[in-house]
């Protein structure tokens, strides 16, 4: 027997994938431009998909053999009931990530040519071609996620009170695959563009995207591949892992909301898509128009219906207690923290503001200040998003307990990382736009198209660069919000495991503390390798173009460059470094799991995912300051482009490259996964 | 009446300061140079007396206002009866770390000179002069910490179970005169050093300490100020803190061994400072001979006779539990942990291991690469010191319950810090060799000595920066076992004062969970203040020296640049930008304790620890690697100087400037500090 409320997260889904498919068909009758364009959105398809391919099989292997492993430990612990199962959701999570990544792939990679065409004619029709391509991603993927954990759900039993312990192999499976695709992604698409920027702009002097440069197809794909696909599998993952994540926690309710306490969280965020479908379906491109101006309507627009429906579907599902509008109030301060956090973003990766402005002062003394400068305000953006976390977390805890229902505190916090997740819909569909709308105007580059083309286009990209930035805002500040829920269903894993509460994570333990420290420096560890995968990655394509370069007929634009060679090399690169550091992300936590024991365990998760937080947010606002310092100094002030002040700047972007997209987000992603792994192996740790 | 032990304390104290007087003499009584030298040492001395002057006046004040307000904390919540002897004690131990950092900085300015002169005839004498110089140093401020800690302690009554909570003032007053020394010192030599090389050798293309350069008498002052005082006033406070840490877990013990376990800290430590003394004098150096051979025996030296030491005070003090060799064995753990630590040091800032040749071969494809590579060797640094802290805590742990005796865990970190710090005199010395002899090379460089004296003293200098970087690591090595130390002495503080038993910081209790979060964050904010401070006071140089560069008599040489102007500029600049950081260090915290309360004060303790120690680590090895990564290339690799690569390295170098000199640097102190303020106003947090 299906209870009613999952019928909704279901039926909503249907009218998701429903909007999605009209919008996919519509999309795909659309003009696909000229012979050259195609020509070139042919040659990034292929890249692309080869990529995806080769990495999407390794990453399989990977998976089956975690699968294995996951049964092995649940049967030899006594959980035999459930090994199977587990291992079974961890599969159906991985495979579903892996979707969710291949769909926003194959959306991008057919909305990158009918951007640019459209663009041809006129700059609203642009937008209105590549946000739709966003949404179709952003829609298909949140609905993959809310099906997903339904139907495991309903697949294992649906049974309230054990059933929410066995789906987190699905969150376990999703983070998994999260992973190696944000940072096998990641790695692709920095060494592509710091390669191709090395070789082509500085030692040969051609210009950003030119045809003549082997490695511009390879840079080009690495926006689809790292940016979609990438960010993709990480929201994915966040919707399933803090979903599920907040069913446990709603396990503890079971007394007070029945059934409804442990469905809250799917159905809010299924509402949430439906109030995402509105707010796209509002945004409307006009010709001449700001694009941000139409694309933030449409964002007020989804948090303000959310707001609503966050304020019935609370009266519905929790409203035994008279207390219920507190979780009301605690779910406002999570889709207030949403919109705080993309002010924050934009404050501190904007050229209106003063640390980008700073950022372009101290490049007049050249790349040094550029880069002590750029660090400082990257330090420094640590500091109000620390506080807004901190705020909102004490808030919604403190509205949660004026609910005065036993654990209603920290269930406070959970109902206000779902009013995060609410807009999630939008969000990706935004952050899918970035990469298309920067491919579409790659694609008008490299074909040579007329002028007042590409002036459209960069005004759409420029528009891109600053949803990916707010996006990835938005990712580390949900995932934020999300870990104190994450802790939690660890420790009432562990107690229904042990049969023991444990509900005491002592940091003045040593072995908790030295726990801790480990935890700690797993986050450095882990980014050091990232950053240097991109070092190592990029040295292998400078290698592959500098030989190219020597054929002088490729010089001279008679010879057409072997793109297929660079495409193939940034794959192999960026498949062999993935591995170690994602290896070491799994089985670090597992050693100390398994010698230290889960109290210590849990001080690791704890400061790891501290550490995590704010180093990513250095890592990713950084690198977006160090961007737009750049942009900023090319609209012609302290010298403009060519000056000494805009070389500096060039260096300092360079630097910000594998920070922004390989490291940071991949650090959003470790933080999750790693409180889903020590939720589904935790019958090893105790 | 005063115990034994504490006259034994005493009396060595008083050797090493008559040794110290001796060799003072001996120093003071060698040949000054050439006319020529002595001007140029003048110039530094009057530069680095005036600046201390000024720095230690604004200090004065700050720290009479932080007696006045400890005084009226203690005062009205209770404590009338320790409230004027806790101030008194912070006075005492502020004038006391004072004195140690003028002592420093008084005794390098006289033996740069001497130095120099020497290096005119043999470089084992200038080896000799400038190693006794920093021995100087290094048995002054050892003995002025544990003279301290005792005269204070016997001042207040002598009581074994209740002056060691009274004289933690000593203890804040140390660290907090050195946060703003070393935080002061750091920003003036990093801008002078920064502004110099950018006016100097970027846009004039002078060489390095070139008499025409207005900025390089600022530079020489710089390592005065900044290396000699900050490090000597750091280590102080190290030595004072931990000593009064371990006593204050020593009174848990009083039953078992009695005051003895009380004083053993400051008499292990003062055992060590004899064992220092005769490592000391066991250097002796040698024409030809790599310096770096004779100071690394004298370390063994020392180390080994500390062991021996340990055995045998162990035996004598804590010889009431049959299981007394187990703490030997945790002393030993310390004593092993220095010596790793400067291992794991030496391999990630040696140019002959892969790190800096990673960074080295980066240059090659620019300063992006370069930089890159850089700050991913920088992460990865945490890791191995990160374990040798997680094994050498749990290791020194598990040898204290092997004692027997209850509390022996937390006893056998305290005996493991303990074992770390006896060797502190020696490792001191080392430390302050290195800007003696970094000075004395400028001052060569600027008297236009001929080429064999230059030759002579760039070996010294060479190994000079070695010894930094390594007393670095060291520092950082033992603040990060005596941390726990601390944590523990702080809750057995609180505990006193409720009355009531506190030993849970339970991690997962959402205001902990916050203050954690927000301790780590406030580590990160204050590098990014210091790393801006340098970058703004040099910007302020480099407007001074630009001015001056513009009289051509000066840049034909027929005019002495006015040094004083930029030395004036330095200072204000240095001085007005310590107090923002320093202050939010000092009242965040109170902050968050009077708000939150001992619990969450004590997450937010040890997170921002486990940050401070692990974000020291990476800002001074990158520092570090850059710099011996440059030096490297200087030798003739990848082109030697003048070449693309040694440009890409400048550039990194001058990044690693104020990470390693002034932000990592000031990070060691803030550690302690937080560790010291917690403990002195804890009556504020219950």
């Amino acid at each position: 027997m299906i209870d009613f409320v999952l019928l909704i997260v279901i039926a909503i889904c249907v009218i998701a994938l429903g909007l999605a498919a009209i919008l996919t068909r519509n999309l795909l009758s659309q003009d696909e431009g000229t012979p050259k364009m195609r020509e070139v959105a042919d040659a990034i398809r292929v890249g692309a998909e080869a990529f995806i391919k080769r990495q999407y099989s390794t990453i399989a292997v990977l998976a089956i053999v975690s699968a294995v492993v996951i049964f092995a430990v649940y049967y030899l612990t006594g959980q035999q009931a459930i090994a199977l199962s587990t291992a079974a959701a961890f599969i159906v999570g991985a495979a579903c990530s892996a979707v969710a990544g291949v769909v926003a792939m194959w959306i991008a990679v057919r909305t990158n040519i009918r951007t640019a065409a459209a663009a041809q004619t006129s700059d609203g029709k642009a937008l209105d071609f590549s946000f739709r391509g966003g949404a179709i991603s952003g829609l298909i993927i949140t609905s993959m996620s809310l099906l997903g954990v339904s139907l495991t759900y309903i697949a294992l039993g649906a049974d309230p009170q054990h059933t929410p312990f066995v789906i987190i192999g699905f969150g376990f499976g999703a983070s998994f695959v999260a992973l190696f695709a944000q940072l096998g992604g990641g790695i692709y698409t920095k060494a592509a563009d710091v390669g191709a920027d090395l070789v082509g702009k500085v030692e040969a002097g051609i210009p950003e995207d030119d045809v003549r440069n082997p490695a511009t197809i390879a840079d080009l794909v690495g926006d689809n591949v790292g940016d979609c696909a990438g960010r993709g599998a990480d929201l994915f993952e966040s919707t399933a892992a803090e979903n599920i994540g907040a069913m446990i926690l709603g396990v503890a309710l079971f007394p007070i909301f029945g059934v409804n306490g442990i469905l809250f969280p799917i159905v809010m965020c299924s509402l949430g898509l439906l109030a995402s479908m509105i707010g796209i379906l509002s945004v409307k491109g006009k010709d001449g128009a700001d694009p941000m101006d139409a694309m933030n309507r449409g964002y007020y627009i989804t948090a303000i219906i959310s707001a609503i429906f966050l304020t019935g579907g609370v009266y519905y599902l929790l409203g035994a207690t008279p207390g219920w509008i507190y979780f009301v109030l605690a779910g406002f301060v999570g889709i207030a923290l949403s919109v705080a956090f993309l002010r924050v973003t934009l404050y501190y990766t904007d050229h209106h503001y003063r640390p980008v402005q700073d950022i372009a002062n101290a490049s007049e003394t050249g790349a040094g200040t550029n880069l002590i400068m750029g660090f400082s305000v990257g330090l420094e953006t640590t500091a109000i998003p620390a506080i807004l976390i901190g705020v909102s977390l004490l808030v919604s805890y403190w509205c949660g307990t004026m609910t005065g229902i036993p654990s209603g505190g920290l269930y406070g916090t959970a109902v206000a990382t779902i009013g995060m997740l609410m807009v999630c819909a939008y969000v990706l569909t935004m952050d899918t736009f970035g990469p298309i709308a920067d491919n579409a105007g790659g694609i008008v580059e490299m074909s040579q198209a007329p002028d007042e083309v590409r002036h459209r286009m960069d005004k759409l990209d420029a528009a891109g660069n600053t949803t990916k930035a707010l996006t990835k805002g938005y990712a580390i500040g949900s995932a934020s919000l999300a870990v104190f829920l994450l802790f939690n269903a660890y420790m009432a894993d562990i107690a229904k495991l042990t049969g023991k509460a444990f509900e005491v994570v002592n940091l003045a333990k040593v072995d908790v503390f030295v726990g801790a420290l480990l935890g700690a420096m797993l986050v450095f560890l882990f980014a050091s390798l990232a950053i240097r995968a991109v070092s190592s990655t990029a040295q292998s394509v400078i290698d592959a173009v500098r030989i190219q370069f020597k054929d002088p007929a490729i010089m001279a634009g008679t010879k057409k460059p072997d793109y297929a060679a660079v495409i193939d090399i940034t794959t192999q690169g960026a498949l062999k470094n993935m591995v170690l550091p994602g290896a070491l992300v799994i089985l670090f936590p597992i050693v100390i799991g398994v010698t230290m024991k889960y109290e210590a365990l849990a001080g690791f998760l704890m400061v790891a995912t501290i550490t995590g937080i704010l180093l990513a947010l250095i890592l990713n606002n950084s690198g977006g300051a160090w961007d737009n310092a750049k942009k900023y100094i090319e609209t012609g002030v302290h010298g403009g482009k060519k000056s000494e002040a805009h070389k500096a700047a060039v260096i300092g972007d360079t630097v910000g490259d594998p920070f922004k997209d390989t490291a940071g987000p991949s650090l959003h992603v470790l933080i999750k996964l790693l409180a889903t792994l020590t939720l589904v192996l935790a019958p090893l740790f105790i």
